[in-house]
């Protein structure tokens, strides 16, 4: 171990100036503006699995390429690792509230701030750091290793699956670690029993074939805008409950250990709510709000889009009218299921003088760990060493969709281990790092290695 | 008259090069950037309104100048007409649907498509060719004549009362005409007997500070988006009426004559199906579609803007959502009262847990008409030999708010004839006015003006 911590020691100012030069790739996934950079971003974690002592390809995909490293000569009777990340990002809008621009990397008190230092960049560099440490400053690795950091996490992953399903065999693993989570505070380090799923939509309304005088017409014509409200409005009631019949059908209710678990974290409310800058808070009637993020369920509208939003007034009548609306799901929902209940649901409340078309943008199911076994004590006690104090278990209100199909396809256990600060402002402005997290980190990942040998 | 008639004959292709040169400069009043353009369109008229024979001057205002012309050689027992009309446009967006540029005047079949074609260039500028002919084709003119253009029209008329207001004794006339509205059917001229009043609103929630993951926040922070559709949805009820209580208490009850007369016109549902080109029409329950576009008050979104609104999945969960909603009024609603019950509204409806703001935008009185006296028979009469078909009385859907201002400032009745076809897609992309109208329209104003001899 003295080679580790003695290793990531002296190379600590280089592995910074590193990762600086990932975040400052603008590796958008949404955005085909940016699919040069999403290449440039590919071709440099390709570059930087080598350096660690892996071999690495950029492997096309019918979208973003995968990248793809591998170290197997810890030999047949060695267990195997796959390690999982993400080099896309959100995109970085709305750029006036960045204190610093999104992708010129920005140290202030000691933190990081760009788009991906936490969301996933940081993360998924802290692992290839970790792996360097290893087979430089020690020689060797007691397990073998595969790497997928894939370029679409933020547009759902299209072709993960699809590339997981025919490299199976190059694949193929006794556990998958993700990093790609927060811890629950900061100082905490935390393993995760639960991630929610996401299906996420997007609803047009259409009206008239053009935008019409609001004056002229108004009154006579249905306007898109008002019913686009009308649907929006109906998904959910006034307890804060999703409206949609049928959607809590697939809800499991946790067992009251969990709940207690939950209750017993030490939550900080005045912090959280100092987070959120709302005049309040609320959510579904009878959950707390750790509960409400971790094991509920949730209808978030994203973005809502119709006729005249410039300066002063414009007096038109919309032709058409766009939600973006998302779910956040809990185990044992489907959002292939919740999508058939959405459309249910419109067909009964949409009027007949518009049309309306769904668009499915994103789907991925919730997932539950199942928290028992070597991987998962190696990690414990990796953790505990790094940050000198034991890992809680808590649950993540975001998504990681391909955790069950890793889980699946590759009958693994999946491992979930955040280094993300908590507020770290993930798809938002200012997104950040703490530098001590991206250290600590690095010899969590690299004592992890150790506590299997 | 035949001295009129033939000076518009032989005059009739410059005034069309002129027209096209006035819709060229693109004053539109609601964006700042255009100021040079909207000072440029007021020195235009300014000229041309000396071209025609009267004194003009382009007065400043504490927003965009208005242009006064007047002609007062007809004597002091000779009435006064005070013509009214607006040199400013709506902005022109959405660019894309356009056929052809917005500002640059192209006719096809007939008709000239340009912004501002029929609201209200195409209108204000046929009365300064009537007085032309009148002056320069006879050489006289049997009334006294002001005339205002002012720029602020299509942003509310801020500053056009206080004008009128301090320019009461300059401004004292008989009676107002004003062409700023449609004509029932191509080739029907028309008089109108209402126009509908305005009240329109930018509604403001503000949830959290910043943006937030939707995944690690959405459930436990109550969503900007959400509480926008439903303060939106909660506006109107299924029937279609509007459901802000005390709404209806101030609208009038047409006597069954007018609702007949309304009933009795040719009215092509067909025509008017075709020109929206919604899969289906709908309104308030119980009245016809001229009577929802006529005689009853409505309620419509004119934009709303949240989150994300680009290309894929953003998983956001907003800091804030705005809507623009307006309200279309009756006689005898009043915009202050309407925002009154708006707020009040609007207070019960959302929840503590979000900052709500309204913003008043614009507002304007309905009107109705006084239809006898000798400045109507006369306006009649001209229709009637200009068109070959007698003048039918119409409602109006639209506003223009100063209407009712001047009746009670100048305290003299206001005529409306429009010129505008129907359809004409004003505040819409490919606004256009017949050329035949544009003629037309210049033979019965200067018509109207002998009739008046």
């Amino acid at each position: 171990m003295t080679d580790l911590n003695g290793y990531i020691d002296r190379e600590m100012s280089r592995f910074r100036e590193e990762l600086f030069e990932f975040l400052r790739i603008p590796s958008v996934s949404a955005r085909s503006e940016h699919d040069g950079d999403i290449q440039e971003a590919a071709v440099w974690v390709a570059d930087r699995m080598r350096d660690a002592g892996l071999s690495a390809s950029v492997i096309e995909t019918p979208g973003h390429p995968v990248v793809l490293g591998e170290w197997k000569e810890a030999g047949p009777e060695a267990p195997t690792l796959l390690i999982y990340g993400h080099y896309d990002v959100q995109p970085p809008e709305p750029l006036a509230e960045w204190k610093s621009p999104a992708f010129e990397p920005t140290v202030r008190d000691g933190n990081l701030f760009a788009r991906g230092a936490s969301d996933d960049k940081g993360q998924l560099f802290l692992h290839i750091k970790a792996l360097e440490a290893q087979l430089k400053g020690t020689g060797s690795l007691p397990v073998n290793v595969v790497m997928v950091a894939e370029g679409e996490e933020e547009i759902g992953s299209p072709n993960l699956v699809p590339f997981v399903e025919s490299h199976r065999e190059r694949l193929a693993c006794d556990a998958v670690v993700i990093s790609d989570s927060s811890m629950f505070a900061q100082g905490i380090p935390s393993l995760l029993f639960s991630l929610r799923g996401l299906a996420y939509f997007e609803i047009h309304v259409q009206g008239p074939a053009g935008d019409l005088h609001s004056g002229t017409y108004g009154g006579a014509v249905v306007n898109p805008g008002n019913v686009l409200a009308h649907i929006v409005d109906s998904l959910k009631n006034d307890d804060g409950s999703v409206a949609i019949p049928g959607f809590y059908d697939d809800v499991m209710d946790w067992e009251e250990k969990t709940r207690q678990a939950i209750r017993d974290l030490p939550f900080d409310m005045a912090e959280f709510e100092a987070e959120v800058g709302a005049p309040g808070l609320d959510g579904e009637k009878g959950f707390s709000v750790l509960e409400r993020l971790w094991i509920r369920p949730t209808c978030d509208v994203n973005g809502l889009l119709c006729g005249y939003t410039g300066e002063g007034a414009k007096t038109v009548l919309p032709a058409r009218a766009m939600a973006k609306v998302s779910f956040r799901l809990v185990p044992d929902q489907n959002p292939d299921r919740v999508g058939e209940l959405l459309r249910a649901h419109i067909a009964r409340v949409a009027p007949p003088e518009v049309e309306v078309k769904i668009e499915d943008l994103h789907g991925g199911r919730p997932w539950k760990a199942e928290l028992e076994g070597s991987f998962f004590e190696a990690a414990q006690a990796a953790l505990r060493k790094a940050f000198g104090t034991p890992p809680v278990l808590t649950g993540e209100g975001g998504s990681i969709p391909i955790v069950v199909d890793f889980q699946e396809i590759l009958e693994a256990p999946v491992l979930l281990m955040g280094f993300a600060p908590p507020g770290a402002n993930m798809h938002a402005p200012n997104e950040w790092i703490p530098l001590e997290n991206f250290e600590k980190g690095i010899r969590a990942v690299a004592q992890f290695y150790a506590e299997l040998g």
